[in-house]
């Protein structure tokens, strides 16, 4: 799997069921959200900042993306979760298996953020984020082109307490597959 | 990863989050349960009668084990799920990353399977088990040596159409381990 075939299976509208695990509390959430992921021309700006602020030369960058969702959650029905982040594949020169995901916003934090990501031999994305006082990791892989599974936890920077896991299964969301995917 | 280590890295006692998703409806089920993974001899009576109905060669069996789970589900507050399983794991002769995996009864139906599974390169375990008119795949992998995820879906047997979703999130349950886990 390279980062641009798999940012082009990703691309599209999602409809996402996530459920989070409280793992010191044993609690459940379940959040039912719609995902859009769109191609990002090279030269945008946003991708020209976010090189810029990372010190990365704007060449070495591969399939940037924007991905929204907005979603409700059991927890809070009154409240609609929604965000927006555009993300910038650079593949290791060497590697082209790996290399690091710039981000404007992370998911867990609202700031910019540097993931390393690397693909398994069964093609699954790993990506590992560093935040000032935790990490999350994120594994995404299709089960087939219409669904996608993605298992994120959130661990302290310790690293042996883990806070928090969840799943989200991701169903393209076309009037014409929808059917013969779920 | 071998079979070896993945059961040895399983033996114990495990608090269970689980969360379904049923994809075509969206809906949710949550449960909660206890598992406990224990080592089973191999001269046990058991793992000699599921090879014999297998046809196997019970020397090419390794580390074989038994399973047992009870839980509550959010959608019956009054059933109790609970079942136990011997399963026996047979290597390949030429390759000890994958192999077959005898149980006498599967997770998806009350009956005996043998399913294949391998390792991929970063030690997550694959299991697929073929029943007449669906696939289960299993995936299994550590995150710290006190929890471990598991995702699993079902499909129909053509193949394209994914049924259902879960994921579970596992912490070991042993009084001097539980608070540097969760």
């Amino acid at each position: 799997m390279s980062i641009d075939r798999f940012v082009a299976q990703s691309i599209g509208r999602w409809k996402s069921q996530r459920s989070a695990h409280s793992l010191a509390f044993q609690h459940f959430e379940a959040v039912l959200s719609t995902i859009d992921i769109l191609n990002v021309e090279l030269d945008d700006s946003r991708v020209v900042e976010l090189c810029k602020s990372y010190n990365i030369n704007p060449e070495e960058v591969t399939s940037p993306f924007y991905m929204q969702w907005e979603g409700t959650t059991d927890w809070d029905d009154d409240q609609v979760t929604k965000g927006s982040t555009v993300l910038v594949p650079v593949p290791d020169r060497s590697d082209a298996s790996k290399g690091k995901l710039l981000r404007e916003q992370g998911y867990a934090e609202e700031m910019a953020a540097v993931g390393e990501y690397y693909f398994t031999d069964d093609g699954t994305f790993v990506l590992i984020t560093s935040y000032d006082r935790a990490s999350a990791e994120e594994r995404i892989w299709f089960v087939n082109p219409n669904l996608r599974f993605r298992v994120s936890s959130i661990k302290t920077s310790e690293g042996t307490g883990v806070l928090t896991a969840s799943f989200s299964s991701e169903v393209r969301s076309t009037s014409q597959t929808e059917d013969s995917t779920a």
